[in-house]
Parts: structure tokens; sequence; C-alpha cells
């Protein structure tokens, strides 16, 4: 086995490997869409201009994104995520590289417990499946729940691939809860518009006594403080409680989870199986030695802080260089939901945008009729590369409004 | 960003992780068997109680394990994938840690059309969808042929994660390659039997002009050299073609690949977004980096000559500590599949094995009707810790069959 001096040696590179990237070097590439439409079938609305339009702003040199819902590449802990990968690949049997058990690493799951359990939720390891992040835990929530209705019911703007996943499935999406076999929706803090379910929304979903797909990915970003308690803890029996690690840790980890109800866990596991066997086993034991090592809570504390300042940083601009555009600002996520005060045409806007060198959301992705009116715009703070590309990209946006409008 | 010398320093530490854990520190746990059968519904032969085995078998300490198709610890290139790591953070922008397209890594992406093309396949860059594993690969090409047709052929015995999927897909499985609406099987080398498809065989599956699941898990694992020309080359046009990394370098970057029929690459992506949105991205960056500065080409002639012994050694012992038991040597892959010369109840046997410190795949696993008789098994030379383990797991089984037969 190696050596205690290779943790040292190891220590020395990770370090060598921080800070991340001084704020002048700029990435080659503007980061990818997380939530970018795709073409196909389901939605005649244009949206295949719209996937063109999102790539071509991605090939852009110099384009500041508000797109896509990425989380801040600075805030990656590389060097650690690093170490940890040098120390899970000195167990000798080497899991880090081997396949593993369907439901995912042990230690892992126990983690996933615990924190659910601080936030009042009755879950064992056990309960939990790790996926191959959020949109699987998703999707096999999804698939079980057609079976027993196909009318879900989703938030008037709600996560893209949710809608499209539901959409594919053949189920009819309500853009409302009354009425519908099951919900999705993100209690915490919702995407796009980055709210907390009310006192009183809450009563009423747990008490049409429906499945419930509930999607905590931007519950620990809140601004104001730790994740609240979960639907899960209150309907466990039909709640199907999904989180993951890409916008607390980092995306490329591409780990998640789902704490179905109980009595549906050997089905769900089967399903996970037939899938993709497994979550990636590598990722797994990273997150395993690097949740054992760091202060997670102290992380979230940091990010928190890091994402709400930008939020702020990010309506000040909005007010001063868009005076006319009305928007709350979130409670939490990554993003502002803007709802702009004329209505031009959704596509020539975006790519009138990127032309000025920046890009944006388009609203209609958010709808599951991708109704393009009223005319909104879902601008993503949290993936620029410094705080000051906020102001420019606001001030290029304003711009543009101003030519087109 | 970091200096060169960073590199240094990494390379140091890669080399300290090298050479692998000496042959006399056994692993904490067996490996983990992959094509463990699940519990479930559709399959009404007594595999709960095979699972229960299973997972007794891997927790079982100095079992040898001759389950599960999993690849030689000791050979995953563990300091080169760390070097890996670490320069793949180097990249500002941090695509290891971030989203990407659901398609894959575009470096990546070219790498494998290259392969293909070298073995007489016309495939370009964007023919090829980076999957979570040849799982995922085989369950997308499963899903776009359901449409089609429900009778999938397989041979007589195959591959479990495909037969249990097909069967969770509502398919009719023909364990004969006539009269079907699709065909799935392994041409190159195939599980469990290890044989190469004769020209007869391809001859008649291209001629039934249905589509075709290829499975080249083990292509490059020929003990003779080289992958063959895939079927791919030769219907382009119906053939899904499956490949992975899981066999030839570790499962744990969970990566593998599909090329399907031009026509229907925009449906199998976005069937693969709704799924999973992408394959891991930090798995993906490494290989980019691995692929881009090892010799791959060097390493699958240092596996094939690695496997092929171990395939003989076990032979030898098979010969000489079992002599009544019938099995041809496999032209490549991971295992021998044997036909023993009386029939006890599969389940009893193997946990009078595991007693015995040993554990194997039980024959009913690869059927899909999960037959218990011709009573046979897999045995996977691939995954023991030490060549002698072949010996002495042999015996093990010899003694085991004696007591009960």
């Amino acid at each position: 086995m190696p050596s205690a001096r290779t943790f040292n040696v190891m220590d020395a590179t990770a370090r060598a490997l921080n800070p991340p990237p001084s704020s002048d070097t700029r990435p080659a590439k503007a980061p990818i869409p997380r939530d970018a439409p795709r073409s196909g079938p389901q939605r005649g609305h244009g949206l295949d201009r719209l996937e063109i339009l999102k790539r071509r702003a991605a090939d852009t040199p110099g384009l500041i994104s508000f797109a896509g819902g990425l989380p801040a590449p600075g805030e990656f802990p590389r060097s650690k995520l690093a170490a940890s990968f040098v120390r899970a690949l000195q167990n000798p049997s080497c899991p880090a590289l081997q396949y593993g058990w369907p439901e995912g690493h042990e230690d892992l799951r126990a983690w996933i417990a615990g924190q659910l359990r601080r936030r009042g939720a009755q879950v064992a390891r056990d309960d939990v499946i790790v996926t191959s992040g959020a949109q699987q835990a998703v999707s096999l929530a999804a698939q079980m729940i057609r079976g027993s209705g196909a009318r879900i019911g989703v938030d008037p703007e709600s996560y893209p691939g949710a809608i499209e996943l539901f959409q594919a499935l053949g189920a009819t999406i309500i853009d409302d809860h009354s009425h519908v076999d099951a919900h999705y929706l993100m209690p915490a803090i919702s995407n796009p518009r980055g709210r907390k379910l009310s006192r009183g929304d809450r009563a009423k979903v747990l008490s049409s006594l429906r499945p419930i797909i509930e999607d905590d990915a931007y519950a620990d970003l809140s601004f104001d403080g730790p994740a609240p308690r979960p639907l899960l803890a209150d309907a466990p029996d039909r709640v199907f409680h999904v989180g993951t690690f890409s916008k607390t840790l980092c995306p490329g980890l591409r780990i998640g989870w789902l704490v179905p109800p109980r009595a549906l866990r050997a089905d769900v596991l089967q399903l996970k199986q037939s899938d993709d066997l497994q979550a990636a086993s590598l990722p797994q034991a990273i997150l395993e030695d690097y949740l054992r090592t760091e202060d997670f809570d102290h992380r979230l504390v940091r990010l928190r802080e890091f994402y709400g300042r930008r939020a702020t940083r990010m309506e000040r601009a909005l007010r001063r260089y868009l005076p006319g555009w009305r928007f709350d600002l979130p409670a939490g996520g990554f993003a502002i939901w803007v709802e702009p005060d004329a209505e031009p045409n959704e596509a020539f806007f975006l790519a009138a945008a990127i032309e000025h060198g920046v890009a944006f959301d388009p609203g209609s992705m958010f709808r599951a009729g991708g109704a393009v009116s009223p005319f909104a715009l879902r601008l993503c703070f949290s993936s620029v590369w410094r705080d000051d590309d906020l102001d420019e990209g606001v001030r290029r946006l304003a711009r543009c409004w101003a030519e087109i409008t």
C-alpha cells in the first residue's frame, strides 16, 4: 500500500490546484446549459430553434451566460475531490473502480439518510437509492407513478427536464395542483422562480393524498438557512424524495438519490438496475471520502452566502439597467425569474442577445405547453465567471432590449 | 493555473500508488457480482434465494468468487487514472466537474468512432452517444426497438441484464434467432459461453433484416487478437452498437456507448436525456485525458494475454480436479461455461459451495426461462485476487461436488 507520505504529496498537489484559476483566466468556452430544451416531437413551438441558439451561445467566445442552471465552477472543491480520489484508490480491493450494488454505496446512503433525519424525516440507510443524478431519480419515480395515473400536476413554470420526461412517458401535464393523479414540485426552493412553498399550499398538496415527487435539488441553497422539513417527513408512504449533489458540490459526479415509499423500494431498485445497473462507483467513492473528511455544513453556509450575494448583485443591476422589468428576489437557488415590460418574439430576442454577448433561458422552456406569453426569462446568476459579469451581462441585455423594443 | 511542477508531483504520487497492492493483501470483501440476478416478479424460479446467496457470498471473508463477470482489480490503471483526474481538473472552466451535453464529450466520442472505423464501420464522431455504461446503451436500444416488435431473439444462454431488461419492457424473449422482430447478441465474444459468432450464423442474422442490438462488451478481449469487424459495419441502418470501458479499463467509470442507426439518433438522444441528462462528466474527462496520454492498444494486448493465461490456468484446474465436467475453452472474455456430469439442485449446490468458500454464477441466471436444466454454471476466472486462487477455488468446488453428488 502507498505510504503515509503519499497523502502529504497529494495534499501538496491539491494545494497547488487551489485556488481556482484567477478571475482573469476565462474559460475557453461558456458553460454548457443544463436546462437546454432538446429537439423532439412533443413540443411544437420552435424549440429546435432555441436548441440551436443555446448551442451557438455555448460556442461564442466572451459570451456572458445567464443560462443553464449551472453552479459556479470556481466553487468546485477541486483539490479536495482530487485528494479524496487518491485516498479512495488506496483501498486494496478498489471499490472506486469496480462494479457495485445497484442501490449504491453504504456509507453514502447512510450520510444521505442522516441529512434527511436532521430535517425531520424518518429515513434509514436502506431507504435510500443512489441514482445517476436527480434526473434519473425523477425518471424512476415517474415510471412508478405512471401506473397509478397519468395526470401530473406541476407549477405553471417548472423544471424542463421533468416536464419533458413526463411528456415522454405519456403523462398529461396539468400546470396546477388540483384534480391530478400525482404532483411534481420543489417545495424548498422552486425552479425557475426560486420560491418556497407556502404553508397553505403545502397543506393543500399533502391533503390531496396523491403520490408526490418532491424534487429537493436546491433545498440546501435557501439564502436564509438550512433546508426545511421535507414533504417526505409528513407523507413517507407516498412521497418520492429526490436530491442531488449537483448544485451543492458539483454536477460532474452525476450523483443524486431517491427515497421512494418503502413498499415500492424493491420495484424501484429493479427498474434502476435495468436502466443502468448502478450509479458510477468512482464518484460514489470520492463522495464517501469527501463527506467523511470535510465539513459539508460549513460548505453549505458559505455557498448560501455566495449565491445570496450574487442574487443581490444581479437584482441591483436589473433595477439599474432595466427598471421596467418585474421580478421577485428569489428565496434561494441560482436564478431570478423576470417578466419584462414588453412581448418581443422570444427566439428573436435570444438570438439578438447572443449577438450582444449575453444568453438566458427563455421562459417558454419552463411551461408544459411551451407558452411564450406572458413573456418571461430566467436569468441565472450562478455560473458567471466573476461577480462583475453580472453587471456587464445585464448591461448587454439592456442594450439589446432597447434596440428591439 | 497550477504550474508544470504540479504534473511532476502528481506523477510521483501516481507512481507511489503503483504497483497495485501486493498479492498477499487480500481485499476486505469479495468483489461484488455484476450479473447477480435481482428479485422480482418476472422470473418465478427461486431467484430471490439466489440473490440472497450472492449477497452472502460477497460478505464471506476468504471466499474465492468465480461469480460476477468482474474485471481483475489488479489491472486497473489506478495511478494513471489519478494523474488524468488531476490533469483534467487543471482546465480552468473545469468541464470535468460541470454539466455537459447529453451526447457526451467530443474527444471521447471521436476516439470511440475512430476505434470502430479501424474495425471497418463507417462511424463519425457525432454518431456516438456516450452512455451510463453498456446497460443503459442496451436499455435505450431496446426502448427504441420495442415499438417495432416485441419478440426479441437471444442466445439460449445470454447476458442476464439484457434478458431482465427486455422482460421488464414487456418483450417476449425467444432463445433462438429465427422468427423474431429483433436480435440481441454478442457476436465478437458471447456471454456466458465466450464464443465467437460463426460465419454462418452471422450471415443468417444479417439476412433477417431485423434490428440488431450488438453488445460488444468483450470484443476487445478475444484471446487471439484485436476485435473483429462489427455487425454495425454491415448493417449500419439497423444495428444498435453497444460498447463499454468496463471490461477493458474499469467498471467504476460507468462509461459505455451506443451507436444507433443514424435516422434514430435524435430520438435516442432525447430518451437518454430524459433518463439521466448525460453520462457523468468526471469519468468522461478522466477518460479523455487517459486515452490521449496512454497507449490503449498496448493495454489491450496485455489484457488479452492476462485473461488468456487465466483461462488456461482454470481449464487445467478443471481437467485435474473435476475431470467429469464438460466445457469448451472460451475464445475470450472472463469466464468458462461448464456443464457438470450430474444435476443437483442449483441453489442447494451454490449454498454448499459458499460453505466451502467458493462462489459461481448458476446457469439458470443466463436463461430467459430460468431453466435449471441442463445443469450448468459460469466460472469467472477474471477477478480472483491471485492466479493461485484459480486452483484453490476449483479444488473447493471439487470437494463440494464430491460431497453432494
